[in-house]
């Protein structure tokens, strides 16, 4: 499965992994894919550099990337705590009681919040930055929008391909202006932040929009044949997120939450502000229905949502419970129904698409 | 572009092709493609009758089919009069409201809505039906939910194959256990009635779940590269609907309706109860702003939110009141952006195909 970005990018399948777990990462590019690791969990910077240490020992000189989450937008001198006087009392005050409804427990004194969104700020993604433009990483990809100009200069001065994800072919040319290398064409299907135009009208659009620019298709690809009919809507690639969720390398919090997702059917999801204040697709659960209930408080603007339930999601996670218990994932989640290698998730994908590429040749009447 | 469906049915090429207009449904049928006439708008049995024969005379003896809205569920003895008088007064003042703000003049005395809803009563459907079945229709499609046993039955008696279209794979297998012949799978993305599920993901699992039975690709689809997209996620077929609508040989109520049409970019639509009652997509205005509008009533259920606005809806036509004016398409509207015939959309459909695959066997590396 070869494409001109395959190529530059000197890997064998145009089958790009987003993960936050460095062990399928690794996994991906191992198996001739390419293992983008998310960043946006990393608060300190000497996690990530020894999250990359270990990537850099596990994939074989074959290439990786890294996704950061940062906004184009600058905001000077804004801190966590600025941010969180911003929430009103209100809102906490419902937070308490959703949690309380369903005997959520307290963390201990002194237990910090794991689920942190401080990752999604400014300042942590440069520091996050700093630490990967030492590792020979081939790709860095923003999830928010372009990165900033000086960003941008900097990967293409360390040889750094730039990605960026968009939900229409607006976005897309915005991107391609701001000097990206790569779009990310993000489908309503997807999970995390998406729009509302479906992949399959989506990809053609944004490839349009942006040629002679590679669009990579993202949004309810989980199988062989879904990856046979990006590459058919013009996309130089596939970029894969939910499906490596339920891997047997992912180190999810919980058993509980993989259950959830070995379980859910493609109608089990909810575009939802309740995350992080932006529509972001994930697990429909009584939490996602508390936030989205017109006759609740309703949530708040990026970042605020974010800072305001990081202490809940960590809560949530830590003591499974399971009608509260979430994650961003897409309407593939219907298919995620075994727990699979990435090595064999990978097979299957390639296989899979070669079934589909010969079926497509038999309807063409083309000899294969 | 044949498949196991298009030999069954003797047709050149897996494309079938929605459209309320015979002469669009001819020029499909004559095309290669397989043309299906909506028959909703017929409310009087011997229109249905001469559009048939003008269709049939209009064909070249190749196959075509209809499309009509029937439910699954009998109502018995339920009049159009008793209907009407289950909408509450507040919601007529609504209407009234909304049309005086934007200046929409009155029909003349004694001239009919010319846009009714009563097709999509059981007793209509089947006086249509009774029309249908003296012509050598070769497929009977239903877009809402299964035919009754009987109808079905009658379609088989007749040799005529039955269509269904389905928004989920459970709402599939329903289709199944009925006996229904043929699955249109419609994708979120897709113009009228769509559930939530986008084409990427529900074509697939509609496939699995009714095989070996044939499922049509509904929703987003509207160029070659589409085409082969649907193809690979294992349909046998592909379903079109609102790429005809600005086909020259359609005749939509008025030119400023086409002019919006090719205007419109694929986030102009949206999933809204205010035409039927029940989710259908179509082009977003201030009338579906209205509608949707949490200060305002809301909508009501299906069929009193139809025969609600039937009226109104004739008016905003009539009179071409601009920033009303709208119609059931999809998010292809976005690449609808010239009047071709139906016969060039076709040939641009058909190419688009081949270099379609010309592309994933590039990729694929095979050699073709």
């Amino acid at each position: 499965m070869k494409t001109e970005l395959s190529r530059t990018l000197g890997i064998e399948h145009a089958i790009f992994g987003f993960t936050p777990f460095p062990a399928v990462a690794a996994a991906i590019t191992r198996a001739g894919g390419f293992g983008v690791l998310g960043a946006v969990r990393y608060t300190a910077p000497e996690d990530l550099a020894r999250d990359l240490d270990w990537m850099q020992e596990h994939t074989d000189g074959l290439p990786y990337g890294l996704d950061v989450v940062m906004p184009a937008k600058k905001v000077e001198g804004v801190t966590e705590a600025d941010v969180e006087g911003m929430i009103p009392e209100g809102h906490r005050e419902f937070v308490r009681e959703t949690l309380a409804k369903h005997g959520v427990p307290e963390l201990a004194d002194g237990e910090a919040s794991g689920w942190r969104i401080t990752g999604w700020m400014e300042q942590v993604a440069r520091s996050q930055l700093d630490v990967a433009f030492d590792y020979p990483i081939r790709l860095l990809a923003n999830a928010l929008g372009s990165p900033p100009p000086d960003v941008v200069q900097r990967a293409h001065d360390h040889g750094v391909l730039v990605a960026a994800l968009a939900g229409s072919a607006r976005h897309a040319r915005h991107h391609a202006d701001a000097g990206i290398d790569v779009v990310v064409a993000q489908g309503y299907e997807a999970g995390g932040h998406t729009g509302e135009i479906a992949s399959m009208v989506l990809t053609p659009e944004v490839v349009e929009a942006v040629a002679p620019l590679p669009v990579l298709a993202a949004g309810g690809i989980g199988s062989g044949e879904q990856i046979a009919a990006g590459l058919a809507l013009g996309a130089q690639g596939v970029w894969l997120g939910s499906i490596w969720l339920t891997a047997a390398e992912a180190e999810l919090h919980s058993r509980a939450l993989t259950a959830k997702l070995l379980a859910a059917g493609s109608g089990d999801t909810v575009r939802s502000r309740a995350l992080t204040g932006k529509p972001a697709r994930q697990l429909r659960t009584e939490w996602t229905d508390a936030w989205d209930d017109p006759a609740g408080p309703g949530t708040l603007p990026m970042p605020l949502q974010g800072l305001l339930v990081a202490e809940a999601v960590s809560r949530i996670q830590k003591y499974e419970v399971t009608p509260l218990l979430g994650t961003p994932v897409g309407q593939i989640v219907g298919r995620m129904n075994s727990e699979r290698s990435v090595r064999q998730i990978f097979d299957d994908l390639t296989r899979g698409f070669e079934q589909a590429v010969d079926r497509i040749n038999r309807i063409a009447g083309r000899s294969s």
